[in-house]
């Protein structure tokens, strides 16, 4: 299978990885909106230019779309899926159906197949719940994140006058995490499951106590949460928070039996190095199950919900049953 | 959707129990080889005799197996896939590929839907094999079981002359899963995952040396595991041995990135109170999307591998993405 990368940054580079890890994938080329002799591919592959992506329409098996959910992906996706197979990460969660139908009506026109907001989160942990619920239909689900850096909440600190960097960790609350495991379905705040933890790197000139506030009383981001900022330097930046790790927990649980006697539990965690390696891990995968789907004549948007697992296996159905099952 | 439970023993109880809390099931009856006026059901449910399952083939759109692996499934569900869409739990992994055939054959033969080897494992836990072996090709699997009761062990033990009673726990081993968890991909012997604990009520008479002796040399069963005997009264059997917990762990580590880098850990784990209980969830779930592909007119022999999870839910797809994803 020919896979595109569109979009350079850091889930591109994961996935030009990945699809290394994979011996029945190849990297078709990199698409790049930056002037293409500037980027220089990380093992060689082809760097071209995004604005001459149609001129490969029948070369390429389906194009991962490593862009932004919030600027990059609500036109993008809708844009390539009348001409190619593409996979997307949108994780603006508010905005899936809209997202959905946009690229359902595309990749229906064009007779292609389109898959949206998979990765981990959307994407994994989306299906850890959807099984868990199945399973346990009287239950209660909890989904923690982290430890790990939150870009959005990063670019939010970075937004503040005075800051030049800054990193922020979302932890998960272990006494919280501890409470949901137990099965007594605890009701918990988002102060109570998550603490937000920031390093920043401020203007010398910058105040620092005015920063800290904003920071703290920042609505949506962290007026809900207990936040700790933490001062470093352009140098401890780069050294010590350089790493994208980020991982978490979709845990589930309920009760079964004729009088609710039997208490079960369901966890999936991920403790992930690299948050976009992971993620174009996932991506990789799922872009087989399109490509395969694809060449079986479906066309339309797809979820994470829709794909039978074992279309995102290199392995016959029949090797499955025999080691996996 | 009506199904139908076919043996009543600690599984086909858990379905009844299973079906009472999806409000889209309805329980047709329950299906005995017993003679049916000796069988009450927890619930009021019909009971049925088993010879008789044919007059209503066409009152039912699933029937769940609720036999042995070891005798029942074998014959049992080949013979009932010809004229019923069937989920099965047969769990001996060795005989999966004739079973699926045998059961693939008659489903065709009879345009029916089949799902064998449903369950936490095979079932739940294939699942998260398959999905993590996609996600992280270069890596390698970890599966634990327990702390939990295994019927099998448990049964091996009641076979020895002078054994009256007996209770199997496995337990996996602490350090084997901090190893398994740190992602250095330890080869672990199965004395070093599991432990094997043995709670024996001997008879009066008996030799508990010889029984003790006899447990612990068993091949397969016990001779490859560090396993502890302890003799205890019929009375504190009944007592603190009469729950059928379970459980276990899906542990899959890999790395990523063009140098190998990254370390990433996916781990799904089942922490169960009732074995039965929960497996005739996975059951009842998986029924309502052999029910739907059945109306859909697939036919034919399936496993969890092959069927996409948002056919599990009884929430639309719209609402699944607005909701879930």
């Amino acid at each position: 299978m020919k896979l595109a990368i569109y979009g350079y940054g850091n889930l591109g580079r994961g996935a030009e990885a990945a699809i290394l890890k994979n011996p029945d994938m190849e990297l078709f080329g990199i698409f790049t909106r930056r002037d293409p002799d500037t980027v220089r591919s990380n093992t060689g592959a082809k760097v071209l230019a995004a604005g001459d992506i149609l001129k490969y329409k029948d070369e390429i098996d389906a194009v991962i779309l490593c862009g932004g959910s919030a600027t990059d992906l609500p036109a993008l996706t809708p844009m390539l899926a009348m001409d190619f197979n593409v996979i997307d990460s949108f994780d603006t969660h508010a905005n899936i159906p809209a997202h959905f139908d946009a690229v359902d009506a595309a990749a229906k026109a064009g007779n292609k197949l389109s898959l949206i907001s998979c990765g981990w989160d959307p994407g994994m942990f989306s299906l850890n719940r959807l099984y868990a619920n199945a399973i346990l239909p009287d239950g209660r689900d909890y989904t923690f994140w982290g430890r790990g850096v939150s870009q959005g909440h990063s670019d939010a600190i970075r937004r503040i006058p005075g800051v030049l960097d800054a990193r922020q960790y979302t932890v998960p609350i272990g006494d919280a995490l501890d409470a949901v495991r137990s099965g007594r379905q605890p009701v918990l705040s988002a102060r109570q499951k998550h603490l937000r933890e920031c390093y920043v790197v401020a203007a010398p000139d910058a105040d620092k106590s005015a920063i800290e506030q904003a920071i703290k009383t920042m609505p949506n981001y962290f007026a809900d949460y207990d936040t700790t900022v933490t001062f470093i330097s352009e140098d401890e930046m780069k050294e010590k928070h350089s790493a994208l790790p980020h991982g978490g927990f979709v845990i589930r649980t309920g009760r079964t039996g004729l009088n609710d006697e039997h208490t079960h539990r369901i966890e999936y965690s991920l403790k992930l190095d690299s948050n976009p390696e992971f993620t174009a891990g996932v991506l990789v995968a799922f872009a087989r199950a399109i490509g395969r789907m694809a060449s079986r004549g479906e066309t339309g948007c797809r979820t994470v919900f829709d794909i039978a697992p074992a279309d995102l296996s290199p392995l016959s159905k029949e090797v499955l049953r025999r080691t996996m099952l």
